[in-house]
């Protein structure tokens, strides 16, 4: 039961995120090809804010598919999760407005940076409450991605300094590196 | 579990996206007539809009209500489903301010065709997952209604560049073709 | 299973656009009492549409409650009745901020009698999906409240012409009218 | 079934309002730190209401988790609450945009002031409800920081036409009086 309204409440507010950030996505003011192309940068920096929420949105799902009970701290400690992801809309529409200029990439990195160390808390949080035997436990110590993630996105604010498009890039492949399909996910949904 | 977490998201993100388009529908400066006939172009694109992603849904519904296992693969899909569903209101909002201009008409096709294929890619996902046997996979043999309507969308966008009202009235035509009761689905709901 | 994900898609809905009202209150400019009290006429048109929308989820509630099937035209008449509840934000702005003017009224009047027909479609929808000895075809005809509300909100349209103030004090009473507790429904929900 | 939809509505509206409050984050014109040093008021503003909303999604979830039995006043009762809870993001934008000025700290404090209220009335509609042997009347006796919270709502009010720093800092106080632990909900949600 508490389980499940923290995974509908969750749901709901990631649900909402991503398509409020569509309300950003302004209206060209013609209708030629030219308003078209002008959108074209906040057309792709929502691409990729929606990409990187889903991911969040499917790993939050096999995290708490494991957890087996839940405490006060999980609460609080997915509340803290949600806060740092409801900047990802008002971040990406930063970052899109300036045309990827250094200060929005490196706000838009610690945007990144916040929810992965909010989920690691989060899933301690869970591995404590389930005890030796938790099965999120177990899972997470073959969890390279998780572990990479936070790396990459924290270089990627450092070489904002040096030039915001490396770090782009670099927002870009740690989204791809989730997209992979992972074959060892694939066994524990069937499993 | 799993699938009833897929339905619930994906619910959330389609009742905000019908709800979304609402907040496009600018309020009237004036207080007369000719105030209330200014708002029609966009009240009859979000009237088009709202049936849109209602057919979805519903087909979404039943689709969903027939699968039998979810993969990482699945969930993926329905993102990308989403994703090209969440341009829906932007699309729908362009297409209303611009009176059924050319290029608006053309993205709005675009905005249509997208989601018709992310289903299909979706569909077969599902498909493959179940397995031979698969009670999707059966009704799908049946389903004219989601091979013809790509095929629409798509003439609609060639049309566009002869008269965008023809396109329109194609979007038209095939909901209005989705909104006539379908005997064989009536009976998979009470069977 | 269906019925389970129709009621979580009209809750969705529903509170999504009893939250959207709330972007519409605009935030005054100053930071004085006169800032404040220019707001009122607005809170006063939302806190009416607040109770409304609650009024018909409450209604919407129980009548699903009693549903037994659900079938592709249950699934169309509750999503028409979404439709109509969805105008309730952009006219209750546009009542706002005309300061209660005729036409904004019988457009609001409009807007409260659409969805109490479409409420009474999806109604006999499931009274004929149920059949004979359907629990809600039973409530129903008990439901006095269900038949004078629309009759109260097409007068209250026609007495905008002679004077809009009449038809704003209507629809407060019809709100009020339901809020009083009815011992019946109170009833089958203990029963 | 009646306390899930409740449950789920009621999670709907609540992750509705903390993600609405971010599209009032309004993003800086420029790309530099001056620009960002800017929204800090907003943004802390934003943080105080989304850990207040939090408390109230979390202190609503113990309390229903209690519940036994729903009936049409503690619907209304809900509906109540939220009402209040939904003037949370106007009362935090208006509060941020004034950089805490005395009459939208006291608003502030009222919006604060009227959900503990309505939250009150919930508990004894539930209460009231579940009749003698109540679950929840049995946890209600301990629960100090309900009944001390909006005696400092209160003064806080007060307080403002003092100074408003202070009423703000009380409004952080009371937070963090909640973000502490409570060892005896964990033994409840354990138990």
């Amino acid at each position: 039961m508490t389980k499940g309204r923290l995974e509908a409440f969750s749901d709901g507010v990631i649900a909402i995120l991503i398509t409020i950030m569509v309300l950003e996505l302004k209206i060209p003011e013609g209708a030629d090809a030219e308003a078209l192309r002008h959108m074209l940068p906040e057309f792709l920096t929502y691409l990729l804010s929606f990409v990187y929420l889903g991911i969040y949105w499917v790993n939050h799902h096999h995290m708490l598919h494991m957890a087996e009970r839940i405490n006060g701290k999980i609460l609080w400690a997915n509340l803290h999760l949600l806060f740092w992801l409801s900047l990802v809309p008002a971040a990406t529409a930063w970052l899109g407005k300036s045309h990827l200029a250094t200060l929005p990439t490196v706000v838009y990195g610690a945007v990144m940076l916040c929810p992965a160390i909010a989920y690691y808390i989060l899933q301690n949080a869970i591995i404590a409450e389930d005890g030796p035997g938790s099965r999120l436990g177990a899972a997470v110590g073959r969890d390279y991605k998780g572990k990479v993630s936070p790396l990459l996105y924290a270089s990627a604010i450092g070489l904002a300094f040096v030039n915001p498009w490396i770090s782009n890039a670099i927002f870009v492949l740690v989204a791809l590196m989730w997209l992979v399909p992972d074959p060892r996910i694939e066994q524990r949904l069937r499993g």
